[in-house]
C-alpha cells in the first residue's frame, strides 16, 4: 500500500518526547541514526501519519524505538525458509506454521537489551527475520497480490526463542510459549515502505534482492541472499493464509520465519547464547537490529 | 481477587447503550436475563468498575454481551482434562499446552451466531470450557495460590475449533490457527467473581463442585461434574505457567481446556456440526452460552 513515509523511524528526542520521522537512506544503524535531525510526521500510529513534514518540523534522534508502539498481535511463521528446513529435517508443509507473540509485551527497541528470564535455563537462540506490518484491517484476502497490497512496511527482527520451553515434551509442540516472553521481539530500526524496499514502482517488474545476516558477537551465523526468493510461503501468501476467516488488524506484525544457522542446530552441538552476547540482525535496505541478551539471575 | 461485582453482566439496553450490571443469582440464561432491570456500575472495564450502584441507577437488559469488550489476548489450553485425554490417547504432558486466539476478533456474544467460514470445510467442533479473566497485570507469579489471586472472575465459553485446519499436516501441529477465526470464542453470559463462584470466603475450605455440560441441539455431548477437580493444570498453576517471563495483562482471558465428548472423537465417526446447529455450554453457578453456528456460503 501507499504510505507517506519511505523509511519511518520512531524515536525519542533528547527530552524524551516521542516522534515519527523520516530516516535518510544511509541511516540504518544506531550510530548513523542517533544524533541525526530528521523531518517528523504528525500522527499517533504509522498508518495514520499526516503529510510529510519535509523540513517544516524536525527533531533530533536520541534513542531509536521499535517502529510501532504496539501491535494487536505478532504472528510468527515457523519453518518458512528452504535453507532452514534443510537443516531441521522437518517435512515440508503444505501450509504455513503459525504461532503468536503477545503485544506489547514482546516488543523490544532495536538497540535495547533483551532480558532473559532465568527460567529459560540458558537455552536461548536467535532467529533473524524479515518482518512486515499490516496497514489496514483485512479479512479473507483472496490473492497474494492483494495480500502484498495490505503491507505498509518491512522491518528487521529477531524471533528470540527459548529452546528449553520449545522442546515438544514441554510445550506440547506449540511454538508460541517459548517465543512469547517479554522482550522476545526486537524490531527495527526503521519501517521501510514496500515501494522503497522493493522498488515496486508501477511498471517495474524486477524486485531488489534482499540480504539477511545474523551475527553473534560479530560472528556470522545466518546469511541469505534473496530472502524473498527463499521463503516457502511469500508475503502475499502469508496474508491470504492469516486472514482466512480472521480479521487481520492494522498494526499486526508478521515475522516471516528464519533461515538456516540457528544455535540449536549447530554441529557438533548447540551453541546457545550466553549472558552478554550481542545478536545483530541486518537486512539490506532496512538496517540493523542489535540487542545484548542479559540473563536475569 | 476482590471485586465490586458478584455476577457481572455486560449488556445493551433497548436504546443500544452499553452497561455493566449486577445480575441476580437466578438469572443465568438469555430468557432469565433479557428484560430484567438490573443495577448498573460506572466504569469502562470490568477491572475498574466503581462502587455498586445498588438501586441508585439501573437499566434494562435488551441484549447480553460478552462480559469483556476486548481482551489483550485469549489463551487456550489444550488437553487439560483427564477425561478428554483419555479419549484422545495423547500422552499426559508435564506442562500445559498453550495456544492463542486473537482479540477482539474471536470474541462472540453469548447468544449471537458463530459465523463459520466456508473454508472451514464443514469440519467444525465445540469445546465447552470454563474460562477465567485476569484482573491485574502480573508477571512471574510464584505460587498457584498467588495465581488464583490474580483472577477477577469466571465465565463459560466455547473454544470453537475447525478440525480441518487443526489437522497436524495443515497447521504444523499449532492449534491456534484453527481456533482463532473471527467469532470462535463465545463467552458469557456473566463474569462471576471467585468468591461468588467458589464460596472461597476466608476460612472456608471446601469449594463448590462445578458442573459443565455441552449440548448440540439439546443432545448432551460433554458432561463433567467437578470441573476444577478434573483439570490437569488448575487455575492457579495456569497463571504461574502463563506469567513465566511474560506480563499477563488485566483482561486476558484463559480458557482452561475441554473435557471428553468432542465431535472429532465420536465413534464410529466424527459428528461434525452442521449449518444451523445450536451449541450450548452450561456451567453451574455461571450460566449458559448458546450459539447457533451459521455456515457462510
Amino acid at each position: 500500500m501507499k504510505t507517506v513515509f519511505e523509511r519511518l523511524v520512531r524515536f525519542s528526542d533528547p527530552s524524551g518526547k516521542i516522534f515519527y520521522g523520516e530516516a535518510p537512506k544511509e541511516a540504518d544503524d544506531e550510530k548513523t541514526l542517533v544524533g541525526r535531525v530528521v523531518p517528523v510526521y504528525d500522527g499517533e500510529n504509522p498508518w495514520d501519519l499526516k503529510g510529510h513534514a519535509g523540513g517544516r518540523r524536525s527533531a533530533e534522534i536520541a534513542k531509536v524505538l521499535v517502529p510501532i508502539p504496539s501491535a494487536p498481535l505478532i504472528y510468527g511463521i515457523g519453518l518458512n525458509f528452504k535453507s532452514h528446513l534443510a537443516e531441521t529435517s522437518f517435512p515440508v508443509l503444505s501450509h504455513p506454521t503459525v504461532f503468536t507473540k503477545p503485544c506489547p509485551g514482546a516488543l523490544t527497541d532495536p538497540y535495547s537489551p533483551v532480558y532473559v528470564s532465568k527460567e529459560c535455563q540458558r537455552m536461548m537462540d536467535y532467529e533473524g527475520e524479515l518482518a512486515f506490518v499490516i496497514g489496514q484491517d483485512c479479512k479473507n484476502v483472496g490473492t497474494k497480490e492483494e495480500g502484498e497490497g495490505m503491507v505498509m512496511g518491512y522491518t528487521a527482527g529477531n524471533d528470540v526463542s527459548c529452546r528449553y520451553w520449545q522442546a515438544p515434551e514441554r510445550c506440547g509442540g506449540q511454538h508460541g510459549y517459548a517465543k512469547g516472553m517479554d522482550g522476545f521481539a526486537p524490531l527495527g530500526p526503521v519501517l521501510v515502505s514496500p515501494a522503497a524496499l522493493l522498488g515496486a514502482q508501477e511498471g517495474e517488474r524486477e524486485r531488489k534482492s534482499i540480504t539477511l545476516t545474523t551475527t553473534v558477537n560479530g560472528e556470522e551465523r545466518q546469511r541469505v541472499e534473496g530472502v524473498l526468493e527463499d521463503l516457502l510461503f511469500g508475503v502475499g501468501e502469508l496474508v491470504v493464509y492469516l486472514s482466512r476467516g480472521t480479521t487481520l488488524r492494522k498494526g499486526t506484525v508478521v515475522m516471516t520465519g528464519t533461515p538456516g544457522g540457528v544455535a540449536a542446530f549447530m554441529k557438533p552441538e548447540p551453541k546457545w547464547l550466553e549472558d552478554g552476547d550481542v545478536v545483530e540482525v541486518r537486512i539490506g535496505g532496512i538496517g540493523t537490529v542489535r540487542n545484548e541478551h542479559v540473563f536475569e539471575d
